[in-house]
């Protein structure tokens, strides 16, 4: 990237002994060697960079946008005229955005710096996820936009690579509760077909009469595997919604518990029988070698047409990007095309930078982290759960845990959420189940409970000191509401 | 904001004189008082501040966030953690994206400080644009996408508003030639209904007998007003088109020359009388008073739903956002209800810090140095065009010049731009109308021509400068391909 | 400086066409060319820099330091190890500091990049001064310390050159009263003999008789041209105090009114004459076309020892360096031998990059507006006089204007300054010639006073508030104490 | 420091939930809350801080300064006017310097905020270095030069203290062979007396007769103590040297091997006995309890004028500060009155950023891991030396270990210090003392040798990676100069 001899011809004329040259240029090629090697292999690299080689790699790119350039005449209607250098920092340069109105990964004309961004950030996401699981994989692309926007997008993605599933007015939806895919879902237009689920212990007790009835078709052992106060939809239930309007299914791996990931291999295969989409809402599974295992054996036994992924759940980034990817490289080429118009960098700068920074080393570390604070987490709830005569329930989820409420009143249970807050815990959520459904992902859950995380680049401190404060939390609402 | 009492008592433990203090304690006020207004009024600044006075106030904010209280624990499954300083620069610290799972304005529990800036981000454009021009406005929001996307969410927004609307499947558009919003329309679902143009001349020639047929409702004073040579969509044809499906039309008051704005008021009376949606792309068009004052006078006459534009195109940010507007304020809280999830805070706080920077006072300066660099422009093409004896074609653009081509035959014209950008030249479009229609927007433009503009944070000297180099390029293809 | 094969090579990687490429690539040459050209030339610009351009330039340069190099192994005692990066940042990442033990321009084994910057500070302040007049300059370094301590270092450098002259225990100083050149002698060692001054009008009374009594030397015009209510040190009496302990004698070109500058030929002249060192102290005497011409005057007609001159008053820097120059290339070094240890590397670096960021034509036009701003402030102080009944003194300097403030007691006198201070305006000084000698720097001077700037960097309208207020706290104080 | 009513009325106006803005004011509290504490007590803090609590801090003190204040009228000759924003970000805007013409530590009318930086830096410095051991230490203060320059400085201090003292000619020098406080004698103008010295064996086996003829006073156990291969320099014979002519001691503390420290005790009475000046050349002796504690000891027992120790030997900050301490406050005073002018405020910044960095308990967990460090240095190279047939020489410095190269011959000694220096090994020095005696700080040094150094900040890593390249480089010259 450096012209070695020009710079040493340059240096020369400074009255500094050569040896001493030569040796500020080993230093120098170190700092730029790894740059290199990333443009050159298109992937993260394995050591993380210092923010000042980032920085200075950002630069070198930056400068190949014409904006950067001091002589030229920009004169168009946009040309990535700031009002501040402040803007310039916040974009590290990269001001014309992604994307051409025709489609979010074309390569702008003026801007060859931010297309080479762009077009790293999905080279960095197809290799960190095949990486991480999905070995046959095809396509990613980094997304300016959220997981709940990208499920929406891959969706008309589809539609643009199969035209004559346009017609098709029904998606299935098997039941979680969360808001984002249900407006991404209604952004689409397609009618949502929620198929409600059940919890573990329930489904084993009926197993031989549900299966007897073909009412079930998720495996005792895949209940057993997550956990038996998990929450399931059945495969054989989602099958009888299907009919001639159904485009497709969506299908989640990762959320709060008590939902189990759905048995997607299971539904790959249905999908591919059927002959309909099926889309994957992987938000933050990428921290799971499970869930990474499952959607590959997915991909290889069925139909996946698009796997989404969270860059800040997974990636440490700061929130507003989702992986797209597919084992069908035309889909993602199809759903960059269908984008309407250019986008902002941030959110591809942000993926790249972050990548850059772990490298792929600390990226695995991190991961291994999450793992060790996970068993962690259960290990500390579970000293809780004795003294406070609760229980962890019996929810295998790779990032979060359980916890029961049951001996706390109604009025309790309302504030210990509050409590938490004010003891400055965030994350953990509170819910009712007797008093509502929602959240639970089911009806009737039996158990109130809490959800603690233990996700990717939290620290062991603040888990450990966390459940100090749910105890307090805990003692603090008894005392308050006894009566 | 600043404790001033508490300050002086602790200065004062300095061996510092009391009346240097005293000093001192007047320029710190200066340099936050502007911050209490700001925060006060929910406005743009008049005078612009220094980078250092936003950062300070950035960092402000940002430290009502959860993810900078050192003393949190953070054990939620997204909690703002980032792999690197460097990613905290990049987002001034507003690393929890905006908006909830259920909507993009709504307050964010763990974000105090970036839900103001959300906020902020709202009141701001709904204020700028009152001023320059929307006096009746009721809201406005800026969306972290640009203006293709923020298209698609507006008319999905009216869905959400009117759910009877939702069985309606065309959407009518008077052809303009951008990707971008045809994008929109596939994305929405619905049919793209587009409506043929023709250019001024022809419309004029034939205004009698047009009329006679019910043809033509555009006024020929409005002919006159945008040019003889630009290119209308005639309201009585866009009218012939609308029958029971019609959801509505998507007008556009900013284009590339030849097309004219639309007759946005014609088009707003047409919409209220049929009970159909209008929904205005005004990418670019804050910069033109009389586009705004067009689009005010549409809302008063009759029916508008939503109007885009552009935050890049208009108010010097990089790319990336918008602001989706309307007369109707709950119009704009059903759109961000619509939203699918968190979003990116970037093109949030780029339009924030750029109004911040520039302030009213400046903004305005610069939307007056735009108007006078677009009559040096045509000043400058029209000497040029006297020398080549070619012609400033009469297109009444607020922002940019069509010069013919007339003397360059087909292959010089093809490599005019190629020539154009190697003299560092960006922003001219080439289009030989008599080989493509595309990007004309309309049958047989009969003129070969390039378009030059003069936007918004143009300089003096990029113009005059472009204009030599444009003749440069065009003697160099005239000399190269002269056989 | 960057290799472009290698460039081309790896993005030819990505899927972006050439053509794009090559203009990227364009762009990005521009950005670094300037640079080569810097250190090619080792001189400062013509066209000054962007921020992002001098941060890519000082990043490369510091990335020649071991301590960058990520694969080092850093064992010394020093080791520009540090604590946060912010330090990096505030250092631009030259850690090391400037100088060996031996030398503070000796370059550092550890810090290439270090040295070529510090190398680089004094071919910039050679250049610089020699365009602005000292034409035959032969040495110049750029010193972390200001014009007092520098004033110091030279004298001990003439010391260090010439050993004979370390028994000599005499500096004659031409009194001008400023502390730091008489805290600069004590530290020296050296006895400060003071000879005292006279004001223009005296003298020219005197003229005739002073002549015939060889008690002066400096002609009637030098008191015509610099001024009739000026302060000078005639020759002649500074010739009477030199003796067989005189080491020489500590001239100054700029100070503040009414103290003119020394007449500094007749002085070098008499040093030539009598053999001794004459080190020259010129402030912010670079933005003086006058003061400059006069100094290569002094240099060619007399001996000239050391020229010492501060980075900020005259080159925009923060506070904190100053240029040792000399027509003598090996008094330079001896000075830099001098020093003790190594040195912040923050004042070399503020120097060039000041000189990096404003280029040649910016610093020129700079020194042209100083002279403009010193004129409008003469012509807008004579206003005021007229209006108060004050007259504007007949002092030429180069930088200030000084005001009579005969109409005002002495209780209005005192509390004038803090009346201004309080207005915010920052600056000018009040001086009660009748009640306190220091700061006329001589006996008796006859009119109370206020001295008014107009400095380089000095904005007209600040000159122009500052007039208006300096009338409003005038008369604020003609109200006050009006009895 | 932040008004808390204030803020919240103003966030009242936004539509966010009270609790929660209640909740984002805690965490903005506790961003504040050490800042609040950092001014009151006026000691580093006891936790470190991030970096964007310190970047917050130095703005809002900054802010205070009139070069900020955008309202005021700024036309002095000196008014902090800088050529470009990047200034401004390299002295986190402390661009007055620090100081006034008569007195480095004055406060500054314009620089309100500089002004309490500079004063926070000697509170800072002062509790520092009486947590780490020297209890009963009065003043002291962080100098904007090294501690070479630092030296001549306090030197000149206890003159203008004790003016008869000025006629005092000679300073008695223990030899260690470095360069920066002989330069900084010259400067004083003090004639060097140096007093030779003989290394530890040497010593011991003529102990009886040395002290029968009163040669050595310093005890056979502090030889024990410091290593019988350490050079060391008998108070004896500095006490031979003192006469009427003598101004004083410049003891040593921590140099490189073999160089033990003086015994500052034994020269403490002597200089307290003799009324002479004592200064301590403590330079990176923070770092060591062992030192600290006989500085204390030395304190109470005798005469210690002025301890000078280096800002970057052991705090970690850029090189160019230095801390003048001091048991007798006034000294101090008179130091700071003696320098000549203001200065760049840059160390002093560096001093304050890297100890808010840090903090107290930062900073001493890098003393910890120092100790640490150095102990594991002896143990890898005592493997190294059985391996080797060399030995670690026995000699107690605190920071440093000597490793023999007793089977290396001439050429190949002559090149180890080059092929570690190209194996990326920084740090080490290698001394042939049967070539040169420069460095050895003795006559006669019977091994040659290589320093290692395991100083504050050094990474285990580096270290142990350090003594496998010795090996390596070892093998290598014997292998390359075999014959």
């Amino acid at each position: 990237m450096l012209d070695r001899n020009k710079i040493l011809e340059m240096l020369d004329k400074f009255s500094i002994p050569s040896n001493m040259i030569q040796r500020g240029m080993v230093g120098l090629q170190s700092f730029v060697k790894p740059m290199e090697i990333v443009l050159t292999q298109k992937k993260p690299p394995e050591i993380g960079w210092s923010d000042t080689q980032i920085r200075f790699f950002l630069e070198f790119l930056a400068n190949l946008d014409s904006n950067h350039d001091p002589e030229a005449m920009q004169i168009g209607e946009r040309e990535a005229r700031i009002s501040t250098p402040l803007l310039h920092e916040y974009t590290a340069g990269f001001i014309h955005g992604v994307g051409r109105s025709g489609n979010l990964k074309a390569p702008q004309p003026k801007a060859v710096g931010g297309s080479i961004l762009n077009s790293l950030s999905d080279s960095f996401a197809l290799y960190t996820l095949k990486k991480t699981g999905m070995k046959t994989l095809k396509g990613a692309m980094v997304v300016p936009m959220g997981t709940g926007m990208s499920i929406m997008l891959a969706i008309r993605g589809i539609m643009h690579q199969f035209p004559d599933m346009k017609s098709k007015t029904q998606l299935i939806f098997p039941r979680m509760d969360h808001k984002s895919p249900i407006k991404a879902i209604e952004l689409t237009g397609l009618e949502n077909i929620i198929v409600e689920s059940s919890y573990g212990k329930q489904l084993l007790e009926n197993y031989q009469s549900l299966k007897r009835n073909k009412l079930i078709y998720t495996h005792a052992n895949f209940i057993e595997e997550h956990g038996t106060d998990a929450v399931y939809v059945p495969v054989q239930q989602i099958k009888q919604q299907i009919n001639e309007k159904t485009f497709g299914i969506l299908s989640t791996t990762s959320f709060f518990p008590p939902r189990a990931p759905d048995d997607i291999v299971g539904i790959a295969q249905l999908a591919k029988e059927q002959n309909i989409a099926h889309i994957i809402n992987n938000g933050y599974g990428v921290q799971s070698k499970t869930l990474m295992n499952m959607i590959q054996e997915a991909i290889k036994e069925g139909r996946v047409d698009a796997i989404i992924q969270s860059t800040d759940k997974n990636f440490l980034t700061p929130v507003g990007g989702a992986i797209i990817a597919s084992p069908n490289k035309e889909l993602v080429n199809h759903t960059s095309e269908i984008y309407a118009g250019r986008a902002s960098s941030s959110p591809i700068l942000h993926f790249v930078v972050s990548l850059l920074s772990m490298g792929m080393k600390g990226f695995q570390e991190k991961l291994e982290f999450q793992k060790e604070h996970r068993a962690l987490l259960e290990i500390e709830l579970n000293k809780l759960a004795k003294i406070l005569d609760e229980r962890v329930l019996d929810v295998h989820n790779p990032v979060a845990c359980m916890f029961s409420l049951s001996n706390l009143n109604e009025t309790q249970i309302a504030a210990l959420g509050g409590f938490l807050y004010n003891l400055r815990v965030t994350g953990p959520r509170v819910v009712n189940s007797t008093k509502t459904d929602f959240g639970t992902s089911t009806k009737g859950y039996p158990y109130p409970y809490i959800v603690v995380n233990a996700a990717i680049g939290a620290q062991k401190e603040d888990i450990l000191e966390a459940v100090e404060k749910l105890e307090k939390a805990y003692r603090q609402v008894q005392e308050k509401f006894s009566k």
